[in-house]
C-alpha cells in the first residue's frame, strides 16, 4: 500500500455520487481515511483514542444504504473525529489533562448522538490543549510538522488538514476553531451562539460554541444542519437557522474589512492578500466599508481594542470552575498556566465579573448595529502561517470578536503565507450563518 | 442513645452561637445528624450515598475555626446533603437511574466546590427521581412514611423535614424543589433562573436551576450566597443579587394573589388557609390584587392557563438528550414514561421547539409588567398534602409558574393539610430573591 501524505482536503460530499452508483462507498472512504490515519498517525499525533472497529460496521450499514438509494442523511456512513472535550459513551473522555485519567462517560454529548443517529461513522477522539486552554498538546501540523497546528482544537484540524477525515468537531471561546482551521488548510466554522447543542461537551462558557472543522463548506453545512435538526441548539436558544441544502453563491453588495486590533501583527504578505481579495471584490462591484471610509467602522475597531481582554477576564471568570475543582483534588495535574489563571480570575470577583457582562453586552449592540450596514465582515483567519514549534498554538486576536459578539465566522483556506496555508475570515451578525455560506460559497467560486 | 424521630426542622445557623462559646460544635452538630440518619435512614431511604468520614474531618477544622472566632463562612462545618444530579468527585452518581450504574464523576459540581470551599460538611448524595423526572424513587415523607416526599428532590426534602440536615441542595424545571419541601414541612428555595451555577449539574434545561431546601430562611440564604460568591451564577448571568445578611422582616404594600390554573384542584383546607392568610394580610394593611378585583391578574391567570403544557413540551424536547443517547446504549434501563416523552418530543421537532420559546417569552414578559405593580405573589406551595403512597410525587402545578418565568420562589411551612405539612409560596418578578426573603420574613413573624 502507498501512502501520498501531501495534505489534500478530502470531501465525503463530493464521493456521495459513488456511493450511489456503486463505484465506491462509505466503507472504502474509511478504509482510505484509516489508510492515511495509520500513515501520518506517528507524526501527526492528532489522536486521543480510537474506534475504527465500531467506525467500520457503521460505515458498513451506509454502504448498503447508499447503494440502495436510502442514505438516512447526507452525511451516512461519513467518517468523523471528536474533539476530546466531548463526551462518548465508548472512549475516554482524556480533556487534554492527566487529571481526567480513567474518565469514561456514561452518555453520548448531544451532537454525538445525533451523529449516530445521521449514521455518520465515529472514527475517533481528536486532541484538545489542556481543558481546550492555552497549554498545547503535542499535535503537529499535517503542511509541517515541524509547526503547531494551533489549537485548542488541534487534532481536529490537523486529521481534516491532513486529509484523514472530511469532518472534525472542535470548539470555540477564544480562537479555537478558525485559527486552527487556518493553519492546517481546512474550512472552519463557528456558528452563532447557541446554534449547536452543546449538551455532554465540557465547553460551558457563555460564549462558547461547538465549531466544525471540514474539507469543504458542503461537509461543514450538511453535517451541522444534520446534527441540530436533530440535537438542536443550546437549551433556550433557536439552533442553527438554514435550510437543508448549501446556500447557492451569492455576490454580496456591501461587505466590512475589518483589520482588528492585531492588524499590525499580521505579516505582510497576510495583508497584502487580503487587501488584494477586498480590491478585487471592490472592481467586481462590491462596495468595501473600512475604518477608513466609514465612521462606523473606525469607531467599532476602537471598541475591538478590548475584545482580548475581555474575552480573556470573562473565560478566566468561567473557567474557575472546573479547574478550581480539579486543583482541589489533583493540583499537580494541572499546569502552570492554569493555575496562574486561576489566582487572577479569584481576584476578579462576581460584582468585576457582572460588569464585564456589561461591557460585552454593549460590544454586542454596537456590532449588531453595524452589521446591517453590510451583507458580512471580511479579515483574515490568523495574523499568517501556524508558528514554528508546538510550544505555542499562534495568536488567536483575529478570531476573538467572533467569539465575543456571538457571531458566525468562517475560515476559508485561499491564502498562503510561508508556504503554509492561511485563511481568509469571513463574520456575520448572529443568525446569518446561511448567508455567510452563501458569500463564501461565492468568493470559493472565484 | 435515644433516637426521637419528631420531625424537627434543625437550623445550622441557629446553633452558630454555640459553636462561638464552645457549648457546641459543628463536630457535635454533626454527630447529631448523624445519629438521626442512622435511626432514620432505614425508614426514609434519602440517602443514594454517605460520605461521612470525610464529612467528620471537615467538621472538626470547622469546630476549631469556630471556637477561635475565625469560621471561613456562615456555612462553616454544616452537614450539607446534594442531590443525586449534581457531581461530587467522591460519590458515584446515580441520577435515580440504573443506566448510571458505574459513575464516577472527576470532578465536583461548580456548587460543590463552592460548598467545600465554605467550610460545607458534606454528608452524601440524596435520591432523585430518574432523572429527575416524573418516574419516583423510593423515599419516603418524614411526616408519613406511607406518603411521598414528592419530587425530584426527594431525598433533600425528606432528610431536612425529618431534621437529619439543616441544608440540602435540588433542582427544579417544573415543581422539583418547591414541591417536596411543601411536602415535608421544610423551607424551599427556587432562585432567579441563573443564579446559581449549574455547572456539573445534571439538570441543563432552559429553565432549571439549583434549588436549596433548608431549616429556615438564615440557612437558605447563607448558604445559597456563600455557593454563589464562590461560583457565580450559571455563566453569563448575574448571579443572585443581595447582601450576605438575611434581609430583615418587610411588609409588602401590595400583594398578588396567584390562583393558578389548580386553584379547583387544592383542598379545601389549603385553600382557605391561603385566603385566611390573605384576609390577615389585608387587615394589617396589605393591599391584595387578585383576579376578582384587578384585570390584569384575571388575564395573567388566563394566560398561565397554557404554563403546564408550555412546561412539558419545552422539558421534554431539551430532555431529549441525554435521555436518547441513554436509550441508544442501555434501552431496558429507563422507564416506560421516559421512553414515552422520548417518543412524544421527537414528534415536536426543531420548528415547534423553536415556537415554544416564544410563548414562554411572551409569558414571562406579561409577567414582569404586572410584577412591577406588587410587591410578590402570594400562592400555595401544592395543592395539599402529600399523597398516600409513594408512586406518584404529587400534582406540581403551583409550582410551574414560577420555573417557566425564571422567577424567584419561596415555599414556607407554615400551612397543614390531613396533618400534613404544606407550604404557604411567595414568587417574584426575575432578580427580586432578596426583597421575596424579607418579606418571607415578615410572613414568619406573624
Amino acid at each position: 500500500m502507498s501512502h501520498d501524505l501531501t495534505p489534500t482536503l478530502v470531501s465525503f460530499q463530493a464521493a456521495t455520487e459513488g456511493f450511489r452508483a456503486g463505484t465506491d462507498s462509505p466503507r472504502d472512504f474509511l478504509e482510505r481515511a484509516i489508510d492515511k490515519l495509520e500513515a501520518a498517525e506517528p507524526t501527526l499525533k492528532a489522536f486521543a483514542a480510537l474506534a475504527i472497529p465500531r467506525a467500520r460496521i457503521v460505515a458498513d450499514g451506509a454502504s448498503l444504504r447508499w447503494k440502495e438509494g436510502r442514505p438516512v442523511s447526507r452525511i451516512d456512513g461519513m467518517p468523523i473525529g471528536i474533539k476530546d472535550i466531548i463526551e462518548t459513551f465508548d472512549m475516554p473522555m482524556g480533556l487534554g489533562s492527566p487529571t481526567a485519567s480513567g474518565f469514561q462517560p456514561v452518555r453520548d454529548a448531544a451532537v454525538v448522538h445525533a451523529l449516530r443517529d445521521s449514521g455518520a461513522a465515529i472514527v475517533g477522539k481528536t486532541k484538545t490543549t489542556e481543558f481546550a486552554g492555552s497549554y498545547a498538546t503535542d499535535t503537529r501540523n499535517p503542511h509541517d510538522p515541524t509547526r503547531t497546528s494551533g489549537g485548542s482544537s488541534a487534532g481536529s484540524a490537523s486529521a481534516v488538514g491532513a486529509g484523514i477525515l472530511p469532518v472534525a468537531l472542535g470548539t470555540q471561546v477564544i480562537g479555537s476553531t478558525l485559527r486552527p482551521a487556518s493553519f492546517c488548510g481546512a474550512f472552519g466554522f463557528k456558528p452563532t451562539l447557541g446554534a449547536i447543542n452543546r449538551g455532554g461537551s465540557h465547553d460551558f462558557q457563555s460564549h462558547s460554541c461547538i465549531g466544525v472543522i471540514g474539507a469543504s463548506l458542503a461537509d461543514i453545512w450538511f453535517t451541522t444542519h444534520e446534527m441540530v435538526q436533530r440535537a438542536g441548539g443550546d437549551p433556550g436558544a433557536m439552533g442553527l437557522i438554514g435550510k437543508a441544502e448549501l446556500a447557492a453563491p451569492a455576490k454580496p453588495g456591501k461587505l466590512i474589512l475589518l483589520q482588528t486590533p492585531a492588524w499590525d501583527d499580521a505579516t505582510a504578505s497576510a495583508r497584502e492578500q487580503l487587501l488584494a481579495t477586498v480590491s478585487t471584490m471592490s472592481a467586481a462591484g462590491v462596495q468595501i466599508l473600512s475604518r477608513d471610509n466609514h465612521e462606523g467602522v473606525a469607531k467599532f475597531e476602537t471598541a475591538l481594542l478590548e475584545v482580548m481582554d475581555l474575552a480573556l477576564d470573562i473565560v478566566g471568570y468561567e473557567s474557575r470552575w472546573p479547574l478550581k475543582s480539579v486543583a482541589y483534588r489533583d493540583r499537580d495535574g494541572l499546569s502552570p498556566s492554569v493555575l496562574t489563571r486561576i489566582k487572577l480570575s479569584d481576584e476578579l470577583g462576581l460584582d468585576g465579573y457582572r460588569a464585564l457582562l456589561t461591557r460585552r453586552a454593549a460590544m454586542r449592540e454596537a456590532f449588531e448595529t453595524l452589521a446591517r450596514e453590510a451583507d458580512a465582515f471580511i479579515t483574515l483567519g490568523a495574523t499568517g502561517a501556524a508558528p514554528k514549534g508546538i510550544q505555542w498554538t499562534g495568536n488567536p486576536m483575529f478570531n476573538v470578536p467572533a467569539s465575543v459578539l456571538g457571531a458566525p465566522a468562517l475560515s476559508l483556506p485561499v491564502y498562503e503565507d510561508e508556504g503554509m496555508p492561511l485563511g481568509l475570515q469571513l463574520m456575520g451578525a448572529q443568525h446569518t450563518d446561511e448567508r455567510l455560506f452563501a458569500i463564501a460559497n461565492y468568493v470559493m467560486a472565484r
